[in-house]
């Protein structure tokens, strides 16, 4: 059931065409460049985008490159923006994206966070004016290597009904927290605060299956299991699906990283959040500017030595893995397990594209005069 | 729906009986200063806990005074701590609690974070060897009045199995997370990351009514409907309820609260957190100190003018406020509503104590001589 992801698209690879990652890369940075970012935003900018291909989250991969060139051409993405801090304290910090890629403008952001953490043992940054910024995961980890714990959240479109309401309030508005270990590899959990994200449903689309109860409601809010409601002015659903599930608390958390990312910063926020799609109209009358994201990095050795942490997640984790498994089911994992064990896969072997993603990139990489 | 509890509550009270606040506060106070408080920490246990009692958590509050008397009785409860900080950095703190009541340490930590987060904009304080610390919303909103966002959260005994587990291996390890506002009341949001907590069960257990599905699970780690499971070797559900409905990521959640509450702090963790009841054994090879607990402050205007942050707040607030709601439901609420209907409601018409609660109070009572 963890793998249903990659066990579809291996279904699915009579459709799919393989690339390795260097491919991609050159491809994508190229591309990135085109449209006129520096080689550094475009190396940034790659690095962001397909960390989600290598992770399995192939919904905000390079599968999303031509929506990011939309955004662009449509002038609602700055390929060479002057990203700054507008306000700060020892542990804070608000950054201006200037319109960037939230790929470019996230890394940023938390590069400046990591940087507090060093100075005071924490650091806090809240992003306004910025673009979706991939997924989650990539900018948490940047804390790793520094022996630092790593948050990121973000806001994003609204497709999200809170309990008992018809109107989309919220967008999937994802929370990732990282953690290091010793021996045993980190701890990465990176959640949609929905109970199942947009590409969840893409996935049952493309198997002409429906969804279970408790993921999307029709545009009248009631209960729907078409994969397909989105486009019929349906919403998905908060963590849980129904109050009697705790939707509510599902809703609770995406409000939370709602005014993490946006209320702190004066980013947009709830409905008002642009969409990812540049052929949908922007909202009215924007509260704030563009999309809102929020990143920590919090310091181990700022609440005890790092060596005794680790020992204790080594431990942790060590603990959770070898719990008694449910008969009939795999066995326990620990957040972060099935992301890595497809980034090994999928550096090992490469990674397998849908021929529509194929003919999307051929057609970006034809308007550029790029090669894929 | 939002407000079963309420609702049972005044189904069944032909078996409850009234209080004030006050008597209840002069009752439960004077318990503290029997078994050694002093007056100061009295009183602050004292408030936290009947926070739990006005805000609706009627299992968190009064009615688990005798469990705290038990575990002091049982030397699990120091009444005279000596909490002090082991470890800080201007943003960050380690507190000892010496083994005193959560509902003393955790005000004592987070008046840490607020300190810290009026020098350097954010305070994050990690808490080893304390015990449970009542709600997590009393915490939390204690940086309200500073302009302050407030954060809280503590792990508990292992009630929980993780996704494909049978074995028990977090509490429900909630989390709260509480911003001021403009002229609309606060946002309060506290959840344990859990479907349902235990408080809910018992008020099946009282209606002989049998819990939705992906509430619990047996011993073996069937699907249950009984809420009598607990009582059975079973266990309650991460937020989600099985796999199909994502409880990888209310299993996500908690572990998060675990790491902040109790890697951080060096508590202890997942399944060996200490138990509440007196009478369940200490768990064996505890790996850290008592329970952990996380508290967090961040001044508003370390990121924006507060004024600006509280006129965008009422805005979202409003926004959720007039949402469409789904024919047949109740308007759509904001995280903290429900539970601030029942505070303004008891506080003018009492409390009200289910018998069986009553009789408990009365035993402590007639033990140190005081009348409730």
């Amino acid at each position: 059931m963890f793998y249903r992801l990659f066990d579809l698209l291996f279904l699915c690879r009579m459709a799919e065409q393989k690339y390795s990652y260097q491919q991609l890369f050159n491809f994508t940075k190229a591309i990135f460049q085109k449209i006129g970012c520096s080689i550094e935003h475009a190396d940034i900018a790659t690095q962001s985008l397909l960390s989600a291909d290598l992770r399995g989250v192939d919904s905000h991969g390079v599968a999303r490159l031509s929506g990011y060139v939309r955004l662009w051409e449509a002038k609602r993405v700055n390929a060479t923006p002057a990203i700054r801090i507008i306000h700060e304290t020892p542990s804070t910090a608000v950054v201006d994206g200037d319109s960037g890629l939230g790929l470019v403008v996230a890394p940023f952001a938390m590069q400046i966070a990591i940087e507090k953490a060093k100075q005071v043992g924490t650091g806090w940054v809240s992003v306004q004016n910025s673009n979706h910024f991939g997924i989650a995961a990539h900018h948490a980890m940047m804390a790793l290597p520094f022996d630092m714990m790593g948050i990121a959240m973000t806001n994003a479109s609204p497709l999200v009904a809170p309990t008992f309401s018809v109107d989309k309030m919220l967008g999937t508005n994802p929370i990732c927290v990282a953690a290091p270990a010793g021996s045993e590899p980190p701890f990465v959990a990176d959640l949609a605060t929905t109970t199942a994200a947009n590409g969840k449903l893409e996935i049952l689309q493309r198997k002409n299956l429906q969804t279970p109860d408790g993921w999307v409601q029709d545009k009248d809010g009631n209960p729907s299991n078409d994969p397909h409601i989105l486009k019929k002015s349906g919403a998905l659903l908060p963590l849980g699906g129904d109050r009697d599930h705790g939707s509510h608390k599902g809703y609770a958390l995406g409000a939370i990283v709602d005014i993490f990312s946006a209320l702190l910063s004066g980013a947009n926020y709830a409905p008002w959040v642009p969409p990812f799609p540049a052929y949908v109209p922007m909202p009215a009358q924007q509260p704030g500017k563009g999309i809102g994201h929020f990143l920590g990095a919090m310091r181990i050795d700022a609440f005890r030595p790092a060596n005794e942490f680790k020992k204790d997640m080594d431990h942790w984790i060590q603990g959770f893995r070898s719990c008694k498994p449910i008969p009939g089911e795999q066995k326990v994992l620990v957040p972060g397990d099935p992301e890595r064990e497809i980034e090994a896969e999928r550096w090992e072997h490469g990674l397998s594209l849908l021929d529509a993603v194929v003919r999307d990139l051929n057609e970006v990489g034809d308007k550029f005069g790029i090669e894929l």
